[in-house]
């Protein structure tokens, strides 16, 4: 459910630093109860002029950019939210000295599909039974309908 | 109009299986009455340790994420269209015993140029022109006016 | 806060076009009173057999993505940005003979933060100074509060 795309230079996370960030990522969606599995983050490595910042290449930066599906917030959470994503992200780019910048959008839910199926509402005991399995398994309703 | 982004594993499509693939996609679209040449398709070949699902490293999987900008449905029309695309997508991971995911996203039409002209409005007569001639070719009230 | 992501043929841009390009999309930002430090540009090269326009592989042909943060702009305003947009990018993909695409999303601005900073509001009087020092410094009400 969540995507997170993090751009940093070529070569600043070798694989077993990759591996820590996106546990460290995922368990912060799964401490608010999601399915481990839903936490998807993809690593991409720029190498030199790829990336710009205010017109200048910019070699020394992280840039971060999420997508939320599962959960939509309330404003009210928006804070306790950003509080926890930049403890989690400081912990990676700070002891490199890296800059960096981050972004969340929100998109439909309901155009969201994991192996075809349809992920159950969120909180409900089908999420929470593939919360315990770590895996999507079919249920009554869980698939998409053809239209006649 | 549709933006879609493929992330596979380095290698799991050869160029002529990625042509079919987006072949597959671009005729969900023009079935649906869109012009060819809107559909864009973006693959990205992943290298180990790219990607992880749920904090692990995920090798054997393809991360599908869209743009759609042209239309925006109908919370009814969401089903009928998500079991036309998981039956796109089925037929091009499950063969390969990919795990998959797949989410949609709605972008603003009036932020939207193609070859820096405003795409007509969905259905018009000019779109089924450019359909039709499959470009974008110039139309009254096309471009977008500077402002004074 | 804007993010672009710009998809070029490979080798299409040597890197003092890529900074000429970044400088112009920063400015046209910079022009509307946002620091310039706020505008990501990422290139990515495109090889071969890597977009497909309509179904058909498409090597020259430029893609572009935006994601909007710190701006929400009214409808009156979309003509006259998406004017200034194209004459950016006309400049730079025209001379090429390539063809060209552009699409803008908008996503929530409190779900957004420069090195763990809260970014202040548009037009602020602390967004100013930003602009002035091209680079984000702390500020009071500057950081996500944790939750009690």
């Amino acid at each position: 459910m969540p995507l997170w795309h993090i751009y940093a230079p070529k070569g600043a996370y070798a694989p077993a630093e990759k591996e820590r960030f996106a546990v460290a990522i995922t368990d912060l969606y799964a401490k608010a109860g999601l399915p481990k599995f839903y936490v998807s983050v993809v690593f991409q490595e720029l190498e030199p002029n790829m990336l710009y910042i205010g017109g200048k290449s910019a070699d020394a930066f992280v840039r971060i950019w999420i997508d939320h599906i599962a959960r939509r917030m309330e404003p009210a959470q928006y804070d306790w939210w950003m509080h926890k994503v930049c403890k989690v992200v400081n912990a990676f780019v700070e002891p490199k000295s890296f800059a960096w910048e981050l972004h969340i959008d929100e998109t439909p839910m309901p155009l969201w599909t994991i192996q075809g199926l349809r992920p159950p509402a969120g909180g409900s005991e089908i999420e929470q039974k593939w919360a315990a399995k770590n895996s999507a398994t079919p249920y009554e309703g869980g698939t998409f309908a053809k239209s006649t």
